[in-house]
């Protein structure tokens, strides 16, 4: 049994850089079209010429892969109209962090008053420039998306224009947000399709799994699951996939991220089987992330088969979801490149 | 500035066995009169000769420090009158564990039947045993110890003169349940009168802060410091001390447990100070748990002085809880043996 999936979609990547993106570019460039790029590296890409600078040394890393990584700015509210006339020439959309709410998250926003945001929020309004955010108080960690809604409601109020997306959403009340608003999208992991708390703390600790938002509750799970299953067309897949070297998750302070990226259409194919939504999966993975974007990805078919798929424990120093444990899709070999 | 305190008692402790005992014995035995020793070793403590044998094997471990041990059995419904009658010449209580709650519970209680637990508990009244109880569900990871609170009603409506003791409580319904049930008491341990689940997974990933039952919210904790730093007369101070090898705490699967053993007194000095609480602490560390288990402790006065206490970053394998931080409150050194 084989399925293609044709130009599948990462739309919230983190690819990294240096050493560290030597590794694992390919994990994601392989079998993508195409992804959005986050942009906080250390320090963030706050200007053009980063952006440029970035998207080479991803070309490179990528080594030839048909894969167009789409490029992202960090959020700055002086960002102004003339500014991003110009970045829109090299960017798909622009990333807003709260202040220190994740890795490398420390130069984000820490004012969310809508005058302080206007400028910047109306010029990509006429520009259509999404506004993909990252969003969590600094509350109870369960606690913390929930509380963010009140300004998800506020800036989809405010700026009715604006395409915001809800990255990585975990909690049943940013599901219940997109049929509320028309301008509110969203982003699902992989991994919070998933897992739940449980899986990170209820056991043994899973620092594998530890990840920002940290995951949810069953039926917060099943919130997602319900619209990721159904490709609700204001929904689309983003992996959030994030490495970290096995060093510093194995630690006494140990970062967010689970990288996720070679394990990704596999398992995406077991979730879909399993509940007989296979024929769901092209619109989750690819189509409904080109019309929210209004995209043209690059043409290219990733076949999938029926078939065991052993998972590395290791690409380079990082520990990848699902180590060592057999998936029941793999891909298609020759298919890959 | 220093303070006093008359044969603390720490009444939930894990000592271990073998090198990791030799390791950390004295950690408790120098600063401590005497405490109530975990019977969760593998494989557990479930018959007269292995609890007089782990006794000697303490004894040698604290190598001469004035420290009681009290020993415990690991719970099975099948210990009837006679067994205990006998047993109670060696041990002070026994432990109940959920099956496969926590580190090496897999041989406990899978039925919470009042029938399938009755002859056991009615002996323990009768002698009176007193029944300490790991009280977490395999429920949602947060919700765990509430949803236990029904067992507690039940058992304790059930056996109205058996003495149970719910260890290490997290949550502010077993605060609660404190006062409406003459025979059920409560442990609480330093790090749940400290932390919350956001000093866990708020930030970076905390492996020596991971611990069952995990911590909870900001209101559970106050719940907790209420009947803490007031002394209530059915609260003793029990650390659940639990040393795990920093390799297996910064690993793929981290073990739960939090090391405070060093640094109790210490740091609870600080924290009663704080409160303006100080007067209390010697009925929370002491007073109290001889009431309620009717004990006349090894008469030890433990000094403690307000200077300066960089904790060290490691004992042996183990890293303990403030590894590296400095605390306001130091032992006396002469007084501790």
């Amino acid at each position: 049994m084989k399925i293609t999936l044709h130009s599948p979609l990462d739309m919230h990547l983190h690819l990294r850089d240096g050493k560290m993106m030597q590794n694992i570019a390919r994990c994601s460039s392989k079998y993508f079209a195409g992804g959005i790029i986050m942009p906080n590296l250390v320090p963030p890409i706050t200007c053009i010429e980063d952006v440029k600078a970035y998207k080479k040394r991803i070309q490179k890393a990528i080594n030839g892969d048909k894969f167009e990584p789409y490029m992202t700015l960090f959020f700055k509210n002086d960002y102004n109209y003339k500014f991003l006339k110009e970045a829109k020439k090299y960017i798909k959309a622009i990333k807003l962090y709260p202040s220190g709410i994740t890795t490398n998250s420390e130069g984000g926003v820490s004012s969310f008053e809508t005058e302080d945001l206007k400028e910047t929020l109306e010029a990509m309004s006429e520009l259509e420039l999404p506004l993909l955010v990252h969003g969590e108080t600094n509350g109870f960690v369960l606690d913390r998306e929930k509380e963010f809604g009140l300004f998800y409601e506020k800036i989809a109020k405010s700026f009715p224009k604006l395409k915001i997306i809800m990255e990585h959403i975990t909690d049943k009340n940013s599901v219940k947000l997109l049929d509320r608003f028309d301008n509110l999208y969203a982003t699902i992991t992989l991994h919070h399709l998933l897992i739940t708390l449980d899986d990170v703390v209820g056991g043994l600790l899973k620092p594998h799994l530890f990840c920002k938002p940290i995951a949810k509750k069953e039926e917060d799970k099943e919130f997602l699951l319900e619209v990721a299953l159904n490709a609700h067309p204001k929904v689309m897949f983003g992996s959030d996939s994030a490495p970290h070297p096995q060093s510093s998750k194995e630690s006494c302070g140990c970062a967010a991220g689970v990288f996720s990226a070679p394990v990704i259409l596999p398992a995406l194919c077991d979730l879909f089987e399993k509940h007989n939504k296979l024929e769901n999966l092209q619109n989750f993975i690819s189509n409904n992330a080109r019309k929210i974007y209004n995209i043209k990805p690059i043409k290219k078919d990733i076949i999938l088969e029926k078939k065991e798929f052993l998972v590395p424990e290791k690409y380079g120093e990082v520990i990848p979801m699902f180590a060592g444990e057999r998936l029941n899709w793999s891909y298609y070999e020759s298919t890959c490149s």
